[in-house]
């Protein structure tokens, strides 16, 4: 009936805007533009651009002058995903309806979602066509009810197969994860360092933070460059056993990628979506042994060991179902690890354990030294019940600090982490003893303060659990890179007294 | 602990960017702004613009260039809200943490939302403090697990309230409202023309479209202005005793016209959100006797009997919490009403039944005579079971196409509906009978045509259900303002010849 799909379009004319706008995907155009004309668009249109090759979903902004009346000006964001030049021709077209969306309103709607159905969505999401108003719309309706194992299976399997898949030579790779909630919860590249010691392949790809001040990735970019790419990645793990890099500079589980953006935004992380994302990863940089690190406590991730039994039962069954073997340690999720929170403040306590400096936090050595262990038996690299003090012999003799320093080269050198400029103590208001630390609070005190974007900022912790403090006394001490962040995460504090209980 | 709250924060300088973002409120800031740079803004942060005592939240992105180290350029929708002159001092900080976000999150994950925690929700909703990702998320989680009768009643409250509300001098003030999903289902024009020739107060406000190819106020655009702010409207109902006005230009249930738009990007429109949007519009026009026109079919919106018994009930129920007397009229939804769909198409047609034309579509007669009627025995302005029989005596002796005319030249003019420039037919494949018409494809198709924005835009339907056709006999026509629209259109109708079902 229509010939409207072989139509030959009439082009316009790439210009970089220089707009930054994280990831917001931005093209500017005319009202009077020829093209907008003809193909009816308006402003905040969704639309296709088209050039070289490759598509590219944006958002159309118009404006009556500033440009040329053929001109698209793209932000950086659309710029760098098009890959075109200054005055390539580009087409502008509608997005074609969304015919994925239906699945979405049916699963809103209380309907379980087919895994073919997920595997057309997870596409369209790991090819841009989702706007911010579509991935929130999918990922609400399947945390308000939630995945079931299936749903859970064919979201892993969908994530995993848009991506890239990295095989290694060795048949025995391991891997590490920490269900997050937990501020301070440093422990990957101790782990890293103690397995790679012992001759395991572990080439540990992490994310930057999601709900948290301070990803992996976050921490050990202020300790080494993480933004390698597959091969730099791969030269690093055949020559020392492993690395701790930055999973999103590759494309293992694209998708993944873009619902973090809007789960951060959200501030959820329901127990399928932590799955599929996790397990996905995992998959896609061929692991095949895992360790899962699950903090406990009525403020952490996971809030009840009923939860975490659950959590650790579906997690081991879906890895199963793609030949992962994994494993869950419950851990004590009470109180933030060790005393600092944010990347830097991360990054100097994980130094000072590898270092064996005397103010190294037992807690976070203890930690890492019972998920490392857990790995060795796994990987049996050590006998059942051997593991942990196999781990603290590879820290107390050296080699895990040595070995450290060898894949922070390899990354491309180690580096000093900055020390913020800004710093204010927040006061004990009575005397007392502490009772209670509120993670959650802990942890936008310390994205308030800037983190993770500001490398330097975040808090350290003066007490813990248990501890008695006098009037006047340092509870924590927050750091910030600016002095607007300073007040605003101050506000908050004074706003929040019940950040640290402290009972007469 | 801190007066960061207090210190008096450094401007930057208002500019008018000429920047088209439709609702989107966006802020464009040099990355070396010193603004920006004291308070840690990075591109895509979420800020709070404070000038001339008014506050709006906005996206802020960034440049190197075009501006000055100084200014705030800001998008049209901003400079509109903000109500700033070129060169004003504005205020930029972080928007401060959304707390209310907390309810929403735990609604995500099957909590029930009390009425205070509501009411919090609406006024951030209302102020514009909801980015688009807390909307999407606030509605998908509201239709997963859908509102109860206490939540919906509590919504309803908390959206009055959020804005302004209207007072009639009459005891009795009648409204009308068509639950949407049947494409042309345009009888409220001559209902309020008969009710108001019967002596009837009938101040109508309506929206545009949500998720169909015409609203009440697009098609009724297309016959008079309708943008009238209240004591323009007022005037108008003072004269004839009714009107037919665009309620978004006033600030009725201000949250429910920021509710629709992501409602209808996303194409959902669940039980306790229609009835919460419904009746906090009728509540806060101050009507208090109501008649629903509720169509029901397969492809409209209320897809059965039982479902809408159940929507009926339930709006009847909330309606009387506000001492409003609902009625609830069930309507055949099995086709489109009618022959066109788009807001002229539709409007074309109004003008037949009140001109009495022998083109005039007889269907749209009895469905607006059935429902006038319904009103006027609520009112008691007839007797039980003699509505429908005055609803067409005021037709027949002319007096509500007379009423019509001088409510429109109230307005501000009666107008002749634009006719599209381009119009292609949608041919039959093979002969047969039509034994199915699936509404949602055809108003898709309708808005991919350009409907409601392009005013002309839509389709005429050229057959109805039991019709009998022969191949290469037109089915509908499609009409367009643009060629692009146009090719757009008859792609999807190629791509669903299924929309119009010929059984041979």
């Amino acid at each position: 009936m229509s010939d409207g799909a072989q139509v030959q379009k009439p082009t316009v004319t790439a210009r970089r805007l220089g707009l930054f706008t994280q990831h917001d995907v931005i093209v500017v155009m005319r009202r009077d533009c020829p093209v907008c004309r003809s193909e009816g668009l308006s402003p905040r249109a969704h639309v296709r651009l088209t050039a070289r090759g490759r598509e590219v979903y944006a958002t159309l902004y118009q404006v009556d002058d500033l440009i040329g009346p053929h001109d698209a000006a793209l932000s950086e964001e659309a710029w760098q995903l098009l890959g075109v030049e200054e005055g390539d021709p580009i087409e502008v077209t509608h997005a074609p309806s969304l015919a994925s969306m239906s699945s979405v309103r049916r699963r809103i709607y209380g309907a379980r979602l087919r895994p073919e159905e997920i595997d057309i969505i997870v596409r369209d999401v790991a090819h841009g066509r989702y706007s911010p108003i579509h991935l929130t719309a999918f990922l609400t309706a399947t945390s308000a009810l939630p995945f079931d194992e299936a749903e859970t299976v064919a979201l892993t399997r969908s994530m995993v197969d848009v991506g890239d898949r990295l095989t290694w030579d060795s048949p025995l790779v391991v891997d590490k994860h920490s269900v997050g909630g937990l501020p301070g919860n440093r422990t990957t590249p101790i782990i890293v360092a103690i397995l790679a010691a012992n001759g395991l392949v572990i080439p540990k790809t992490s994310s930057r933070a999601i709900t948290s001040p301070a990803g992996t990735a976050d921490t050990m970019e202020t300790l080494a460059p993480v933004a390698l790419d597959v091969p730099a990645m791969r030269r690093v793990v055949e020559q020392e056993g492993g690395c701790i890099v930055w999973g999103g500079a590759m494309r293992l589980s694209p998708a993944d990628d873009i619902f973090i953006r809007i789960e951060r935004v959200l501030d959820i992380d329901t127990e399928g979506q932590l799955i599929a994302s996790v397990l996905s990863k995992k998959v896609a940089a061929g692991s095949n042994h895992v360790i899962f690190d699950l903090p406990v406590g009525p403020t952490a991730k996971v809030r009840s060991p009923e939860a975490a039994e659950h959590l650790a039962e579906r997690l081991e069954a879906v890895a199963a179902r793609f030949d992962v073997a994994a494993r869950c340690v419950l851990t004590d999720g009470l109180q933030p690890v060790g005393r600092g929170i944010g990347p830097a403040l991360e990054a100097r306590e994980v130094l000072a354990v590898l270092q064996r400096t005397a103010d190294a936090p037992m807690d976070l050595r203890r930690r890492a030294c019972l998920l490392a262990g857990a790995a060795l038996e796994l990987a049996k690299a050590a006998p059942q019940g051997q593991g942990i003090r196999m781990a603290e012999a590879t820290i107390d003799d050296g080699r895990a600090w040595a070995k450290f320093q060898r894949i922070c080269e390899a990354q491309g050198g180690l580096r000093t982490p900055p020390v913020a400029p800004l710093q204010a103590p927040i006061l004990a208001q009575g005397p007392g003893r502490v009772t209670g630390i509120n993670n959650r609070r802990v942890s936008t005190l310390a994205k308030l303060a800037g983190a993770p974007d500001a490398k330097a900022a975040g808090l350290r912790m003066n007490v813990r659990l248990g501890d008695e403090v006098a009037p006047g006394e340092p509870l924590m001490v927050v750091h910030a890179e600016t002095q607007g962040e300073l007040d605003y995460a101050l506000d908050y504090a004074a706003r929040h007294p019940d950040m640290i209980d402290v009972t007469p």
